[in-house]
């Protein structure tokens, strides 16, 4: 099969690699529909993260199971599944907490590469879930969407405690953060402030229902967030970048006692003790169990009441990977979907 | 009036002070019938924190209404009153929604200074709790713990999101560290770990509700919680020391999903990004907003269902204030109780 590989920084290609078998009688192997460049592949794609030797790319997925191992109950060839970039058991007690993202048997998706045309994919009753019909070609982004970006997007808000009547501020506007205002919304947040500089991704977070746009970062953006407050800070910030700045930018946008959920992968981050301390704030976040979301959410897309699809601003054949990199790396595109 | 006053580090003085006045309608003038040395007052003891001319030392107090400003409807002089170490409003959204210690008009009490025969209270409607009727002399101790040590340790618990049947580690083993293993037993914590390597300290532990009483620290002490708690980590973790090493402790030592609830003042901590986006917990803490308790708190020790004065291991008089921060300091007491 044809799958994306990077060998060095900035050197992705889409070649041969080898077809997927059932290792494990709980695998499925699926034929992958769609697939997509997540802003955290631009981590080892920039070398900010190290590459180490040529490894297969992807974690989002969506598809049509093709083969399922002897232990697979739940799940059965021809059904269209939508997976998380984690699979899990869904069984044991970590799962069962809803931190599917840490189950005690979970495996990376990014080991195994799902900007491929198949997939193995392990764990397939606890990962995946199955949509009721297979789905029109139009609804395609939006499940895959829910694979990753929005399922972290909605991760970000339900650990900033995202509630009806809510005040929130979303710092990033990648499409987790874009996501993120769609999810707060959702959740009945009366005020969405975006902190976006970039013209169209403004405009997707209007869409998505954020009500204010501030274009300030770090302290001025949290000094911004306290004015459209009434002074206080917002009851929820929903980090989705990563970095020092944003993270501190984050945890000084909210109240004493309110709650920052941090969904962006973490580089280079240290955050001071004192400070948080007297911040006084909830903090929480990690790799979204987006496993917890997908029947809600898939539930959403499939009603057609969201429509998170919209982050895709580009869509590529799978050999023209490279391409949808180099589009987010220039942030000429917000998020790439690739057509195995 | 008489009043410890910190002249520079490890030169703590009794002396005269000035008798306190009403300054603002909203004050009261308390008779301090019994206050006592924190583990926080020990920082600039130490000379850890910096020691910036004469400092009036305490925050914690327990005592008997002289007089309020003409603004003050709730309290009324003779009454015998529980403070917490921060005066609040009790009204601004901050304070309604349980965060007193961050009130928009909050005051610190320490740098009004406690450790004296009266004491003045700001925002005595907001600050100060009556008890139903004037204790006796034997609910005296655990009405002062109320005031901060209880309070935070509760604080410590409600933070570690403490709920009937988890599990819970505590780490720190002074007076807030041992009576946040109270405050889990109460809330309904079927198991309670305890970090300690003193006797004295341990023995108090399990007083209080320990269960288990493990003596590693750093890595090896997280280790040894993952064992006593099938392999996950503990629910619920209270930090209540506030160094790197016992806030990574407290971390590792929790499951993913699981909650950190910090009080320890943090000096020179520095959290790591990285690690914690990957142990996924759920992280709060601060100053302990020990008027939100206060209520429940002296109810309970006025019912007598709880005990916690007996982390008074030492009692003064208020002029050897000097002999009580010397006994903490070398640990050859939990918490002294100044008797003015």
């Amino acid at each position: 099969m044809q799958g994306a590989v990077l060998h060095a920084p900035r050197d992705i290609r889409v070649e041969q690699r080898d077809d997927p078998k059932i290792k494990q009688p709980t695998d499925a192997v699926i034929r992958v529909a769609a697939t997509c460049v997540c802003g955290s592949d631009l981590w080892p794609y920039r070398g900010i993260e190290p590459v180490d030797g040529p490894a297969p790319m992807g974690h989002e997925y969506v598809g049509v199971v093709e083969e399922v191992g002897s232990d697979v109950r739940g799940i059965r060839p021809g059904q269209f599944v939508v997976g998380s970039f984690f699979a899990s058991d869904n069984t044991c007690a970590i799962c069962q907490a809803g931190y599917q993202s840490r189950c005690v048997h979970g495996e990376p998706m990014g080991a195994i590469g799902t900007q491929a045309q198949y997939a193995r994919v392990p764990l397939a009753d606890g990962t995946l879930v199955a949509t009721p019909e297979v789905p029109g070609d139009d609804l395609v982004p939006s499940l895959l969407a829910a694979s990753d970006v929005l399922g972290t997007g909605w991760f970000g808000a339900v650990a900033a405690d995202v509630k009806p009547g809510k005040t929130v501020a979303v710092v990033g506007d990648g499409a987790v953060g874009l996501l993120a205002v769609l999810a707060a919304r959702q959740l009945g947040a009366k005020q969405v402030i975006a902190v976006s500089r970039h013209e169209p991704r403004q405009k997707l977070a209007r869409v998505f229902g954020a009500t204010d746009i501030i274009t300030e970062r770090g302290d001025d953006g949290a000094a911004r967030v306290r004015e459209l407050t009434g002074g206080l800070g917002a009851h929820s910030v929903i980090e989705a970048v990563g970095t020092q700045e944003s993270m501190m930018q984050a945890i000084s946008s909210a109240r004493p006692g309110g709650h920052v959920g941090y969904v962006g992968v973490s580089h280079d981050v240290q955050l001071p003790g004192q400070e948080l301390f007297f911040r006084e704030v909830h903090l929480h976040g990690g790799p979204a169990p987006v496993r917890r979301f997908l029947p809600e959410l898939i539930r959403l897309i499939c009603e057609r009441a969201i429509d998170p699809g919209k982050v895709f601003d580009l869509t590529l054949p799978l050999d023209q990977a490279a391409e949808g990199y180099r589009a987010m790396d220039e942030r000429r595109a917000v998020k790439a979907l690739l057509k195995p």
